[in-house]
Parts: C-alpha cells; sequence; structure tokens
C-alpha cells in the first residue's frame, strides 16, 4: 500500500495510506473537484464568518474522505444507519454521539485545541458525562465517598500558577466511578457519593480522603460498542480520578489522575491518558498511620500528590 | 485571511483557509499529532482492512478538521446538539440524516466516486429519498402521472452503451414530484402517481409521457433546514425527473434529467445538477399535434429529448 502525504493548515505532516483501485482520471478527479468547490461556493452568502469557516473546513475533510477512501455506496448506505442507531439511543440519560465523539478522540483532540500547553500548566483531559453541578462541599481533610465502596485513597497537593505562586481559594471539583465502576448518577436510587468540591487553603495547599480508582468500561451496549467490538477495540477506560479546578483569572483546568502500572494506560478507550496526568499512587499497609489519623478499620489504603499548576486566563 | 495547500491522496489540491488565532507551537502541534497517531494506532487489532482503513481515514479527517478550524468545545457542544436533534427528527419516514449527507454534497461525491466518468456513459446523480419498488408497468408510449397534477411532458430517446450499440429491453425506472411539489409518497392517501417503469423496445429506443418538472424545497423544518437557513443557502432543488436504468452486463444507472433555463440550476441544494443533464424541454402550445395523436384536450405540453448511453458493469 503505497503513502503519501496530506499537509493541513497547521503544516501538520498526516499519512493517507492509499486506497486499492485508486486508479482516478484526471476527468474524473476534474468532476470530483469541481464537486467540492460548488459546494464551498454554496456558503458565499453566510453572514456568519465563523460558521462559514467551520462549514467550509468540513465539507473539505468530508470530502477528502470520501475521495481518500473511495467510500462505496454500500457504506455510505452503512454509515447512515449507523448514525441513525446512535441518535435513536441517545436520549437524556444517554449521550451516544459524545460516546462516538470520545471513542474517535475527536472529544480529546478538541480539548487540545482549546488547553494549548503553556509552561509547566497541569494539561487538561476529557471532561466525561459524569460531571454534576453543586455536589456537596467538603472542609480540607474530608472525604468525598458518601458510602461509595472502595479502598480509601488519601490525595493531596498544592495549586500554583505557572509562576510558581500558591492560589489560595481555587474550587477543586472532584469526581470518580466506585469500586463497581459506576459514578453515582449511575444509579437509579438518587444517591450522591464519589463526588465533592473543596477549596485549596491560604498557602494553596488541598487534600482529602478519596477511593483508589477503578477501571470501568464505557456504556458498550449501543452502536459505539458494535463499533468498537467491530474494529477489535477495547471498551475499557484506564482507572482515573476526576478534577475541575477554578480560580480567579487563570484557566479553567478539566483534568483527570491516571494510575500508574494500570495495564489500560496504553488503551484508554477515550484517549484520555497524558504521561504527565499519570501519579504513583502509593498503596499502604493496614497498619501505617494515616495523615489526619483517621481510623479505617483495619483496612489497606492509598495515598497520591497530585499538585496543580493552573495557566493564566487569557493564553 | 492566508491560504495554504492541502493534497489528499488523490493528488487534489484543496485551499484551505487559515483559521484566525492559529499560532499554534511547536509543543503544542506535536501533542495534538500525538493524539492522533494514538488514535490510529487503537485500531491496530482491527481484523477488517477494508473498515481499518475506512475508520483510519476517518479519524484523520475529523482530527484535521478540529485541529484546522481550532474548533471551540462551545462549537463542538453545538454539534453534538445538532447531531442529537438530527437524530431524534429521523423515523420510518423521514432521514434526516440522508438529507444532511446530501446538503454537504456528501451523497454527490459518494455517487461521483462511485460513478466513475467513462467514455461518453450518461453522467449519474443522487438517488434521493423517493423511489418506490414496484411502481406500475407502462408500455412504450404510456402515461406515468396516474393523475398527479402537472403540465404533460412527452420523454424520448435511446439506451446505447458506450461503443454505440442499441440496448434492448433495458428497465427503465422513472419517477417525478407534482406540480405541487410532492411525491405521492407524501401523500398520506397511498396514491401512486408520478412514478413507472417501462422497457426499451429492441431498437433501444424508449417514450412515455410524464410531467414538466417543477421545482420544489426538501423538508426544511427540522435540523437540516435551519442549517441550510443560518448559513444563507435556499432549501430548493432545480425542476428534475428520475431515472434508474438497468441493462444486463451494463452499469445501472441513477440518474435525473433538469429542465435548461431553471433558475435552480446553479443553486441545487443537494448539488445533484451536472451540465450534461440540463435538457431542453421545450414548450408546445395547445394547438401542436402530439407525437402520438393523444388528445391532451387543449392543454399546452412540453417534450424533450434523453438518449442514455450505459457503462460497462465493470468500470
Amino acid at each position: 500500500m503505497s503513502q503519501a502525504e496530506s499537509r493541513t493548515t497547521e503544516g501538520q505532516q498526516i499519512m493517507q495510506p492509499a486506497s486499492a483501485n485508486q486508479e482516478v482520471s484526471q476527468e474524473q478527479r476534474k468532476v470530483e473537484e469541481t464537486l467540492t468547490q460548488t459546494v464551498l461556493a454554496s456558503f458565499a452568502d453566510c453572514k456568519d464568518p465563523r460558521l462559514k469557516e467551520v462549514m467550509e473546513s468540513l465539507v473539505r475533510h468530508l470530502h477528502a474522505f470520501v475521495r481518500d477512501v473511495r467510500l462505496t455506496e454500500e457504506e455510505w448506505n452503512t454509515a447512515i444507519e449507523f448514525l441513525t442507531a446512535v441518535g435513536h439511543i441517545t436520549d437524556d440519560k444517554r449521550q451516544e454521539f459524545i460516546l462516538l465523539s470520545d471513542v474517535l478522540g475527536v472529544s480529546m483532540q478538541t480539548i487540545n485545541v482549546n488547553n494549548a500547553t503553556y509552561k509547566d500548566a497541569t494539561e487538561a483531559t476529557v471532561f466525561g458525562p459524569f460531571f454534576v453541578e453543586d455536589a456537596p462541599e467538603i472542609p480540607i481533610g474530608g472525604d468525598i465517598a458518601g458510602g461509595a465502596p472502595g479502598q480509601p485513597c488519601w490525595v493531596e497537593g498544592t495549586v500554583t500558577d505557572t509562576n510558581g505562586n500558591p492560589v489560595p481559594n481555587a474550587r477543586i471539583e472532584v469526581w470518580e466511578a466506585d469500586d463497581d465502576g459506576f459514578y453515582d448518577v449511575q444509579y437509579t436510587d438518587g444517591r450522591v457519593s464519589g463526588r465533592a468540591h473543596l477549596y485549596s487553603d491560604e498557602n494553596g495547599n488541598y487534600n482529602f480522603w478519596g477511593l483508589t480508582p477503578t477501571p470501568y468500561p464505557i456504556p458498550y451496549d449501543g452502536p459505539v460498542g458494535k463499533m468498537l467490538d467491530a474494529t477489535g477495540r477495547s471498551p475499557m477506560r484506564a482507572s482515573h480520578l476526576h478534577f475541575m479546578v477554578t480560580a480567579e483569572n487563570l484557566r479553567t483546568l478539566v483534568t483527570h489522575i491516571f494510575v500508574d502500572g494500570d495495564e489500560l494506560l496504553s488503551s484508554d478507550t477515550v484517549f484520555g491518558v497524558k504521561n504527565s496526568l499519570i501519579k504513583n499512587f502509593t498503596q499502604q499497609s493496614a497498619d501505617t498511620p494515616t495523615p489526619d489519623g483517621r481510623d479505617l478499620g483495619g483496612e489497606t489504603w492509598s495515598r497520591v500528590n497530585f499538585d496543580i499548576v493552573l495557566a493564566p486566563a487569557d493564553v
């Protein structure tokens, strides 16, 4: 299979495998190009320049995709049927289009584009569908578990800006799945567990009790799950703990921390893992004293350090 | 706005307008490229090489789109909401995803790719959602109207192969909207009108009575209609008469003929128009004798010639 280069506006090079049966005549190419130009011209009267730009780029890439793979009419039909199934399973509780965007890395790429690397600012990752507004407030040192089953995990760190100044009073939202792989909102009993918010202290420090993260699958009983199966992919997410950190004049950070050693780190199905977000969750024996003197009743526990660096709001 | 070139496998050049705010650092580019490569690598275990190829190309183009326009998270949200609305309006009777594919020229580009130009073979165009299996058979010279309102139109021509040999017994399916802009299947009374099939005679000739085509809008009360409106586009289709022609050992032709002089030819909302398919529908006064001596009761009528050339099946 021969390879050809494609270069986008950004100058990045992406390798395009040439499809089979690609003896496309000059005349045929002209027919295809003329069509793309005609579709682009149809947006000439669009009054919103940004919408025009987005639609034009979408058309260019969709057409180039159809031409690159020489999409068959049967494949086009399959795509229409797939999207229809994604639409029909989507409701107030389940968002299969977000899942689709996630497993194609489109969500993560959008996060990347909107959270440019900046000095040593902590990297962002996917938001996910399980954040809830108005999670309970806990004091520093409090427990987010709310009865959720799992191994206790002491999480601590500091919040600073990219000049190394501590950020006091940063709002830290944390949320995670329980030991069975479910978020509270996936249960039907209205429980609130495995989520809370707290504020960093006057020195930018924070700490709390959470649960040692465990892996879980994304919902895979729908069309996206079928697609993962057909393409030989796993529906599993690497173990993680969600953070959203907001502070005045600083860029809001939406991220996770991941568990060093988790074998799913290299195959996270939504591509949320970044090396800088993999943390050492150290296992502690049952008789190791806890940092705050809490009595865990003979359970083992873990601890992790996560220092958060926030970029300026305007980068 | 600066312009940069993009080149796909096919060698076609597509101009990519550079988005505003595109000072993307080397480091940031690397983050974005690494993600795309990671997503591509996730298909390594896909056992179906064609599915793998299609998914990889889709990922490349979707990621390049997000990067080229620097898609904002708000725009991503809008896209998710739009697709959800497209999914929710789609049912057994209405296929908004096909409509979306149509108005982005994706359907037409797929038709192009699968119906390569070949010698003087008649060009293909979009199939549309209104074909029905088992339309009534009419003899040569018969009438497809079945009571549909509109000006009578005498359609005649020959079916040949690309070597100029007549094709006898070609099955010719024809269907069209009535004078009010609706196909029979858009009515709820179960009528069958404006559609039929007939066969070419031993010399490849055919003729029938249809209706002079008139323009009509695609369904525009849904999300696709809103998108057309927001982008300053019209939902109107140029006037046309549908054909599907099948004959042994020859490539099935799905096409339309369009009406020369129709002001919508240059803005057909699904991009079905090709110059070679624009035909001269000549208006006839009420007292002009009809070709078959039929008495039209003092009505004006029109006539058009459409010679159909079928490519070999294997090109």
